[in-house]
């Protein structure tokens, strides 16, 4: 069957993807005065003596929200709230999936930004996280900097940030593979919206010194017209493209080790490819059809290729990222998530590979890899700690361990439900 | 172990009482790309298309919200959203165990009227529903107004019509049992809050022509001092107490048929009960304390006493109505839940019981009955459909036979999933 066709099928086959289950027995009438009237009372007047208490004794405490307007939904564009819902609900899924972090989709039928900021404030009680998503940029910046800097529960654009991690650990991988130092190496980053800055954001913090950006007009410098780029562009051409160099993307890609791609399908030529420096590194992330396929780009004689697909080695998705993310910011109930958070996520996923498993197809973890998300939340909860972020200390083992045996307890028990 | 302990630790073992879980297998790449991109963005397109399939194709079909500002929490006044929050996830676990509706609960962060209602509207591409909950009067009926003239989605507010509908059922057994016709009745209705004012409001479209309300001041009649009533009295003055008689509660009850309180404890004394007419019946729904106990009710005469305590008999508790007239609604995807719905349900609850089975103590049927929800889901989807408020048709009985089916495989799947 076609996978469009399976995809409609499955959708409404089970009327969506995800359902609210009781956590509690609910059976006789005492169940029912416990768990509601005249027992709930009493957790109430907790909470209302400490709101903290809501993270406790309520799903608050393991439930985030994946909000959207729909305006830039996968590569459909603006669609509209409705029709966003597939993914945030599937991401949802994945919430559960990977990390047991219960999670809602929230489909905003407003595309006013000011409208947007106010509403998920409104929602925060709900919350013990906001995963951002499919918001257009530039809008995507202004909202994701208020709600931060308004709300007391992590707030994460996840096409922004998750991309750059999942990026960077492949990256990190990678260079780890052909023994270049990420300090040294010249980057080529070809696509400069939402993901293509938080990847040049992430990669400078890891380190990197030469990343040179590109949008559809080529080579992007200090000083270049100013009507066509936005503010985060402006601040990041004062640290990238040093040397100011103008042309297109196959001049900034010759010579250089690394070319990185959130932009559209199939630009990234074997001409372009065979350009670049010895052991070059190739990461193709345009969806569902990469800059390069794995086969071409090897083919065209880069040493390392990746791509967003699940049907070729190396893929670079953020399934590995956000699910660990918030696990491990939840169970520290961090206030935020802050660059060494995930700064320690892309060194978590990368160092779950030794040297002696590294291999050209395989220097990132696959998406079911049972580790990665237990490693990731308990990087994520110590670099919380350590940052001063995190209202309760944990041990960051305990939430390895613990993350670990929950996504197992899940795998075990679906095949019951969907029995 | 006290019943508040007991609460609070159950609250705190299961870290609340919510969680959600995926509807569909997710355990290979291919799973993936199914749930997940690329296959997703099918049915995105096809709800681009058709804003409707957004009910077929994703979980918003069977998805309800139960929203509060927190401003009046059981009988714990104005405690604001995160105190809210027990509650309204304890009424998405009974829209589930009670229906197979999947709810979440929404408290928000304002009690500004405006921005409430805008909120709300928001929200819509995700619910199939909204519940309103827990807001303060007079409040509450501008919420709902306004709500329902701006959405295309049923908006109920639970407070008002679930209470009036299960005392409305209520009232119709007993009525059956002691053989007096409802036109003929004299009802007395103490508390005029949001519950209250709903509850007259049933009884006169069920056909009640004699009812007298009763605040803190006394009967209330059209004419008396304006400043002390709120609209939504005012126009139910117009249809009650007729003789606009004045003077006391207990003036009122003086020869009533019927005594519903929606008050505060211990306000329906002996004497009270005492002075009515012969085959007193005698509702007192105060929460967690009633007007009279079931006892003291019957000590003092009233043939029939319903309370809404889960240790007496006669539980008036609207979990008898709002799983099923959501299920209902849901399954026909209704526009809005009308009068015609909510007499459909309140005649299906009581209805349930034949004649042959009708006892002092068993004139609405138990909270656990599992034919409560089924029977209401069709009653409810068939009015529905009689009234064009219904976006598509289904079959009553088959509405009746899946609501059955749909909570009898979650009665069975619970054990497997808490284990």
């Amino acid at each position: 069957m076609d996978l469009n066709e399976e995809a409609l099928r499955v959708h409404k086959q089970h009327n969506g993807k995800l359902e609210t289950i009781p956590k509690a027995k609910l059976t006789d009438g005492h169940d029912l005065s416990v768990l509601y009237t005249p027992g709930v009372a009493e957790p109430c007047r907790k909470i209302k003596d400490d709101k903290d208490l809501s993270f406790e004794y309520t799903c608050r405490g393991n439930m985030v929200a994946v909000v959207t307007d729909g305006t830039r939904v996968l590569g459909l564009g603006n669609i509209g709230p409705e029709a966003g819902l597939p993914v945030m609900e599937g991401k949802a899924v994945l919430y559960k999936v990977f990390g047991d972090v219960d999670a809602v989709p929230i489909c905003l039928d407003t595309s006013d930004k000011e409208k947007f900021i106010e509403t998920v404030r409104y929602l925060q009680p709900n919350f013990a996280g906001i995963n951002l998503e499919d918001i257009e940029s530039p809008k995507c910046y202004d909202i994701e900097d208020a709600l931060i800097e308004k709300m007391d529960i992590p707030v994460f654009h996840d096409d922004q940030h998750g991309t750059a991690i999942a990026c960077g650990a492949a990256m990190l991988g990678a260079l780890r593979l052909v023994k270049k130092d990420i300090a040294d190496v010249r980057i080529v980053a070809n696509g400069a919206g939402a993901a293509g800055t938080a990847i040049v954001r992430l990669l400078l913090s890891l380190g990197a010194k030469h990343i040179t950006m590109i949008n559809s007009k080529g080579m992007m410098y200090e000083g270049m017209d100013m009507s066509r780029i936005n503010r985060v562009q402006a601040e990041l051409l004062k640290r990238t493209n040093l040397e100011k160099r103008k042309g297109s993307l196959a001049d900034a890609a010759r010579g250089a080790d690394v070319l990185l791609g959130v932009s559209q399908a199939n630009v990234f030529t074997p001409e372009i490819i065979r350009s670049m420096n010895k052991d070059a590194i190739v990461l193709a992330m345009a969806n569902p059809n990469p800059e390069t396929t794995y086969a071409a780009g090897k083919e065209a004689g880069a040493r390392v290729v990746g791509t967003g697909r699940s049907d070729a080695p190396n893929q670079v998705n953020n399934v590995l990222v956000f699910p660990g993310i918030f696990r491990g910011a939840i169970d520290v109930r961090a206030h935020r998530i802050n660059e060494e958070m995930k700064r320690a996520a892309t060194h978590a996923i990368a160092d779950l590979i030794p040297d002696s498993e590294l291999r050209e197809d395989y220097i990132i973890p696959g998406a079911f890899d049972p580790n990665v998300a237990p490693a990731v939340a308990a990087a994520v909860a110590k670099a919380a700690m350590d940052t001063g972020v995190a209202r309760i200390k944990v041990d960051p083992e305990e939430v390895r361990r613990h993350t670990a045996e929950r996504t197992k307890r899940l795998r075990e028990l679906m095949p019951k439900i969907l029995q």
